[in-house]
């Protein structure tokens, strides 16, 4: 009986394996031919799943927002005060370990490969923004905010100092440790506090 | 008799070539060979000023930092009211038309370019956190800042908000018109004041 094989556990592995390539080589280097001999497939065999380098970094982005969706779930369903799963939340938006480090450098190698292609996906493909928009929401619904807190310009603030502070932190890891990204969120989001 | 060179107007000539090609073609094309071509000389005469892409690159990068610089210092010295001439200075630090979106692109080019060679030069030598961390001591020094704000952690904050901005607004400008940026930091820095 031929050995059955798990497809999404397969698909999966590839985009692994493309992380890999596009953390250890750099993005230009993940070619189709490239990621299948880092999964350890036969390039007809990868082709089988992607038939293209395209479709491939689309899959692998997408997975990686997967990822951090869940994570984001997850404290979404957590029964803690609402403030401090705000900034559990915001944390999970910036590299604060080996992990979302590899998915940060990940996503914006990927921002910037198709940065001058045509079909250019919206840089709020992460997430990120729809995330912030959903605290700052939340919060004004449950009256937490200021009077004079404009939502909607809160929420662009939010996600310019968000993905700034990501940025810093996948590039000087050292001179933003988690717990001073936290201090920073947690001094900037009181200010909005009543 | 031999018609005399400016040797720094030829040099920035040609960093202005490497601009339009890195803006153009992106700065995978910015070779030595299409750089020369763009700037209408021979490969051996742009080797006079610069023996290798590295350098050319590198010296590219400070004319870009310069002219950024002058036009900061300008509004310090300007004789407006301190408030106002922080937010001139912010509103600098982002892409608000043509010629600072293309420094802008140019710069974030560079940025992840050498993101992975071992010489990388480190993020914050495009004088961005520098220019913060002037602009929060001279507001403490004048006695400005609520007695609360922590202003180291501040520069921090603000050199995340300023760099995020500056990357949304680039990759998505229509989103982030001058009139926007300015309203977002005037609303953050109004929070600090006393």
């Amino acid at each position: 009986m031929p050995k059955k094989v798990d497809h999404k556990k397969r698909k999966q592995k590839i985009a692994e394996a493309t992380w890999r390539v596009i953390v250890e080589k750099g993005i230009e280097h993940a070619s189709v031919r490239n990621i299948a001999e880092e999964a350890n497939l036969s390039l007809g065999a990868l082709r089988h799943y992607f038939s293209s380098q395209d479709q491939l970094l689309a899959y692998t982005m997408e997975l990686v927002k997967e990822r951090a969706t869940n994570r984001i779930e997850r404290i979404a369903a957590q029964n803690i005060p609402l403030k401090e799963k705000v900034i559990a939340m915001l944390l999970e938006m910036v590299p604060t370990n080996e992990q979302t480090r590899v998915e940060m450098e990940v996503w914006f190698s990927y921002i910037v490969h198709i940065r001058h292609k045509k079909d250019k996906k919206s840089l709020e493909a992460d997430g990120v923004y729809e995330g912030v928009q959903l605290l700052m929401n939340t919060l004004q619904h449950e009256n937490l905010l200021k009077a004079e807190v404009d939502v909607e310009k809160e929420a662009e603030a939010l996600y310019g100092l968000v993905d700034g502070l990501a940025i810093h932190a996948l590039f000087e890891p050292a001179k933003l440790p988690k717990e001073k990204l936290k201090t920073i969120f947690t001094i900037y989001m009181e200010r909005l506090y009543k």
